[in-house]
């Protein structure tokens, strides 16, 4: 039987020479650039069999290819089998990106087909400015024709936040947002990413796993918004979407029809709209095109995330709420592992824990599939835990668990690694310099105006000195009931230029991992706040958000400066007492001798 | 009396009346875009009388401005005072740079004349993008007609550098110039910044103070060199000079004058170039004007800054020997001061530390001027010691000293802050803590790859975690018997993405500077260097060239962790061994009682 993945790219080939298409490229994302996309743009996956979460695909009428990188060549090699798709590298010093291969190709007048829909105004411009002679045609849904179980657009239940979860009303960040608008010499702006809607409107969704959203658009002007969401689908008067429109309505939001988004862009100039403002990192190509022959476009990058990444003291509260419930259920998952290591798997241990949060009032599902590990499959990079057949918690050596929750009033990230029994030395040792990275960033005091790649090396240090590093970045940003990535600051190596400001929370995970043994990875989501200014400068700080004790047993305590083993025992006592009152007593009794003084 | 620069300025708006220019600039640089100019070139001084390294000018029919940046704003308040010159502040956030200052007069078509000379390609690009109306007019040499007794081009003895100092023959340097040129297509390179010149050629001079430069420009082709310096100055057969031209043109390298480059560039088509590359951050405008209608312009980065910032094995070792000689004397110096503290003053001091370089066979001159500077002189940013009237060295509290020497066999740069006496418990915590900063960079170790950027904080991190910093870079490049600045790598707050590398220096020095009461520094140099491979990556660290004890007597030792207490007791003994045997007894006994571990 022939491989279902070949006939599908030789059903697209077909496709190709009916249209005159010399290329189709397809990317691994959705009409709003979402980090992860629902089931119906996963169009990488269908045409391939690829399931990795970055890949784009380019089908030539003799050559078809996958871009990925390093994360998914394994992965990758295994899935593309028989698919006669070859991969291409990306992140390896050799790379040669797809703009740059069909350049390479020396084609004359190439036609270049892409799913309008999924490919961004700025790919779009990459692309022309490799392969000038290209003609590129946008055609929206172009794999439709050849899947006819297509996944339909998401439309799950839309519910709002109030001002007492959000920290301030839709109508004070619409106010924001025109006032911005006036200072750039426009009068609309197109918002296109789902987290910058979702913010902006107060509104939730579970259009993606993991991510509260909701598919739509958003189309802001002077005096007006409009919501362009799948209202077709929300018939029930009585559902709670129907009580969100009627509450968005109440605040002079127009809800539109998802597809309308075309009809009201073209039409935007009989509107008096002049000069409206796109991000061209989320923008899709197709919804550009509407524009055309429309006002004058402003292509500017979007002032939502950097006011969304700061917090304001309603949404702190709420993340130290979701730190709150996060920690209880973590140390019951602790105490649990601890009482049954050797006798369960890392699916039930998964599993165990998300029926612990799910317990958790205002519990709204988890921000992201969890990592359950031991030994050393906690040192694969992209470790999907399998429902089947994965490995026993041995009563020795480390279990990773990095796994977080999405709270009505919050979201969580966190990793914990645990000895389940005896450890080996250089267990022990790389446990405790990694550690060592987390408190020293955890501890760090800096000037206003530093950016993330300028601390980055604090986390690093302790592992460096001793010739060990680990291959991902330090700290993510992490959204208020929302992504639990999110930008635009960040803590790594990348020349990232964004400044933290108190207000924002982010990652703090330096980790090690040893092929065949072991994966370590310590993780807390920190709060960014302002600890004082004097003579020499404005200065800023972390609190700790995430509430768990660490592990001292299997420390080397000699490693740690007298500041490191101060802090980390001030952490711990503040755990136990913060947890305590609320932990089943066998629970708290076991925390009392997790949460000693080393 | 009128004021002298107020007359200037009005002469020099007479003259722009006569030749219709409405806008003069004037830079503070040289034909070579050198950091510090000759004599000839210090225009901005001589018509401003400010003093300051980094400074331009702008004048216009109703407006004299100088443009400097936050180092010298007292040092410029008081120098232009009843000149008519108004300060215009860079490097704070509401700065208005040259180009956006005369865009915001918005004149029709303004004619803007600039000395040709000292102002780059680069720069006029940027102000020609700023002011597209604008007609630039560039004239060699503005000033000279106002400036009767102009100094004139410095035409200082000329040596060279065999391959036991230098360790790679000018020969090789061309050879692998020339390789450089192929893979870039082009048949010439136009070098124009001295220190390249210099070091390509393996000659030095002395036409700038501190830095052993010849003026000069060199051209070369896949064939040929030609080296363009005031060869009419050197008459003397028997002069060094002489003997110097006459090795270079053993091989193969063409003296021609200085002024024959725009003649020589001008007809260089005739030559069989094609295509030349040249560098717009050094290359002067007037000599760019020669190459017009002639070959292909390539406006590319020298490949020569970042080779000349990785040293060979010899310049190595003879960096370590000036290191050397240099803790010799900086050991007697710090001996004298501790035995004469009381009874003499700064400028004593400077020239007592001076008289003892001189005494170094092979020393060339000192690498900048001597910053010694007791309590308060040390806060200040750019002290320089007054010869009449400078502060008493007391019996008690900081003293700084900051300097360097050239020698044929390296480069020094150090500063030493030593207690005279005793000292406060701020003074005490400051100096501990801004060692801490100093050691902890020295002992950074760091994956290949990484940026100076990425690991300045590691030096700022303690006095960070007490509110505390410096407003400097905390480390720069240093040449070899060259600048004592060099570029392309830093280790500063900026993004500068030039990646560390085996056998680059670079200085290490945090400090600390209170207003009214005293300022720190402790730095060493320092040179990068492998420190071993394995399955995480290639890992770089530092080795302290310098070799002069750090004091202890004023340290805070419970604020040391076990490692920074470990690493300073090991250097202080490494200088007390390495040292000793040179020194004069009584030093050496005194050395042994500074250098016992804490």
């Amino acid at each position: 039987m022939e491989n279902v993945n070949c006939a599908r790219v030789e059903a697209l080939r077909t496709l190709m020479q009916e249209n005159g298409w010399d290329i189709v490229i397809l990317t691994g994302s959705d009409p709003h650039a979402s980090e992860y996309p629902a089931a119906r743009w996963k169009q990488v996956e269908w045409l391939s069999g690829f399931t990795g979460e970055a890949g784009d695909i380019v089908v030539t009428r003799d050559h078809a290819g996958l871009w990925t990188d390093t994360r998914y060549f394994i992965q990758a090699q295994r899935q593309l089998e028989g698919t006669g798709i070859v991969l291409h590298k990306m992140r390896v010093p050799e790379q040669v990106p797809i703009p740059e291969w069909i350049a390479s190709l020396e084609m004359d007048e190439p036609v270049i087909a892409v799913d309008g829909l999924c490919q961004t105004v700025g790919a779009i411009d990459v692309l022309r400015a490799a392969v000038p002679s290209a003609v590129i045609v946008a055609v929206p849904d172009l794999l439709s024709v050849l899947w006819p179980d297509r996944p339909a657009i998401p439309s799950t239940p839309i519910i709002t936040l109030g001002e007492d979860l959000a920290g301030e009303s839709r109508e004070a960040r619409l106010r924001w947002l025109r006032k911005w608008l006036i200072r750039q010499g426009a009068d609309a702006i197109l918002l296109t990413a789902l987290d910058q809607i979702a913010w902006l409107l107060n509104v939730r969704g579970q259009d993606i796993d993991y991510n509260p959203l909701v598919i739509s658009y958003l189309l802001v002007t002077l005096d007006e918004a409009y919501w362009f969401v799948r209202k077709d689908a929300y018939q029930d008067p009585d559902s709670e979407t129907a009580d969100s429109f009627r509450e968005l309505r109440a605040d002079g939001i127009t809800i539109c029809d998802y597809t309308d988004i075309h009809f009201n862009l073209s039409s935007l100039r009989d509107s008096g709209v002049d000069r409206i403002c796109v991000d061209a990192s989320t923008l899709n190509s197709t919804v550009r095109g509407a524009l055309d022959d429309g006002p004058e476009v402003v292509t500017v990058p979007s002032p939502v995330p950097l006011r969304k990444a700061v917090k304001n003291g309603v949404e702190i509260e709420g993340m130290r709420e979701a730190h709150l419930e996060d920690g209880l259920v973590m140390e019951q998952f602790l105490y649990w592992v601890s009482t049954h290591a050797g006798m369960v798997n890392e699916w039930d241990a998964a599993v165990y824990l998300g029926s612990l949060r799910a317990q958790v009032a205002g519990y709204r599902g988890d921000s992201f599939e969890t990592i359950s590990a031991y030994g050393p499959s906690a040192a694969l990079p992209h470790y999907v835990t399998p429902r089947c057949g994965s490995a026993l918690l041995e009563t020795r050596g480390l279990y990773l668990c990095d796994s977080g929750g999405q709270y009505l009033f919050g979201t969580t990230d966190i990793t914990r690694t645990v000895p389940l029994g005896p450890c080996t030395p250089l267990e022990r040792e790389d446990y405790t310099l990694a550690l060592k990275g987390h408190i020293d960033l955890s501890m760090a005091v800096f000037p206003r105006g530093t950016a993330g790649c300028q601390i980055d090396a604090l986390a690093r240090e302790p592992l460096w000195r001793a010739k060990r590093n680990y291959g991902h970045g330090t700290g993510h940003g992490v959204g208020f009931f929302l992504g639990v990535h999110e930008g635009p600051q960040d803590i790594r190596q990348n020349f990232n230029s964004v400044a933290l400001e108190p207000g924002m929370i982010c990652s703090d995970e330096p980790g090690i991992y040893r092929e065949g043994m072991h994966g370590i990875r310590h993780e807390n989501l920190l709060l960014c706040r302002s600890v004082g200014d004097n003579e020499f400068g404005s200065w800023l700080g972390f609190e700790p958000l995430t509430l768990c004790h660490f592990d001292t047993s299997c420390l080397e305590v000699s490693l740690l400066t007298a500041d490191e083993r101060e802090w980390l025992n001030a952490y711990n006592e503040r755990v136990y007492r913060t947890l305590t009152p609320r932990l089943p007593a066998e629970v708290a009794a076991w925390l009392r001798t997790k949460t000693l003084p080393v």
